[in-house]
């Protein structure tokens, strides 16, 4: 995760630098905030609030909301993303271990980062969501489109089975993965599921993808 | 807006019975307002107006948007949900079956209900939705309480092999369901589908379950 440096010269009304990591106490506190209340409900002052900052201090590192918006989605959701991506790259051709992958990384990201599930869904899946044009228009669609290609690929080879669609797998991992994560407060008051934790789930998910993907057999 | 002159000819305030179904059009004018904008943030006024009647006949018809929300719950989801209930239940035991039925069922009941995803999305799966709480601790949770005893039955029995969690295989339904019809909006744009209809995505996903799901071999 990549620091910026703020100027270290002392000038009147500025705080010296970020030796107490105000502004990662900033992007925490936005990225919190951003999941419990959504962002366009997030106010400034909530955000200052829920970091423990100031106002003011919010202005000298953000000066808008905008701007605070902008660098959570560079310095905290995209590396998620190219983190995935890497683990991914490395998973070869055969799709079964592609999903597996995929499943796993959504897992580790979700463990580091559990602001990641609700902001998926309030943000990005609700109509209307304040991410979901970045998703679409701004952010190359890396990750998706790779695991579409791998897929395909493979269908191609008869490593997957002609009666999945190559697209529509991809839909399914995210069906499978940020979805119940993002359910698990529901799924565990319904069906009394305390004692199911992340990784039941993750070994739940991968027992069924492993038997619904494969060859052709 | 379109405010429309209803017949003055009975008692003033008062409308003469539903010949017109426009109690009816104000329930579906909830739904579409309620899926779009979010329960909290349909007005009256706003219902009133995409059902095209004036708010004096929404209050003669519904009191309050307390009073909507119950009738809509009442009169619409709940029949949905009751729908489900019986296909599912005459499915009999066989895992597979069983899927089958909750996924054909999902697919029939937003194929004539378009707003269902949305509202789920929205009102159920968002952190602070207006329908979760009346998921958890109004509703009978017949559904989901009955796939979870049939799964478990079947793994039991050895029809379901035993590395899958029968609650969390109502989970991995539910993401393999909704959450794809809800997510077709953003899956289309990003990868290009717009070949894919509903009935690709319900073939795609059946094979998936057909596979995954199954006896211990």
């Amino acid at each position: 995760m990549s620091r910026r440096k703020v100027s270290h010269k002392r000038r009147p009304g500025r705080p010296r630098g970020d030796a107490s990591g105000q502004r990662e106490l900033l992007l925490d506190a936005a990225l919190a905030c951003y999941a419990r209340h959504g962002i366009t409900a997030s106010s400034v002052r909530s955000i200052a609030t829920e970091a423990g900052v100031t106002p003011a201090l919010f202005n000298y590192y953000f000066g808008s909301k905008e701007s605070l918006l902008e660098a959570v989605v560079e310095e905290r959701l995209l590396p998620v993303i190219s983190q995935m991506r890497q683990a991914i790259e490395s998973a070869g051709t055969d799709p079964r271990a592609v999903a597996t992958e995929f499943v796993q990384g959504v897992h580790a990201a979700v463990a580091r980062h559990p602001w990641l599930p609700s902001l998926w869904v309030r943000e990005i899946l609700s109509e209307g969501g304040a991410l979901r044009d970045l998703l679409l228009d701004q952010l190359p669609p890396h990750v998706p489109r790779m695991l579409t290609e791998r897929f395909a690929a493979a269908a191609r080879s008869g490593e997957l089975s002609g009666e999945l669609d190559p697209r529509l797998l991809v839909v399914s991992l995210v069906g499978l993965t940020l979805f119940p994560l993002a359910a698990a407060p529901i799924w565990r008051q319904l069906f009394d599921a305390d004692d199911v934790d992340a990784d039941a789930l993750m070994y739940h998910t991968l027992a069924l993808l492993d038997r619904g993907i494969g060859g052709l057999a």
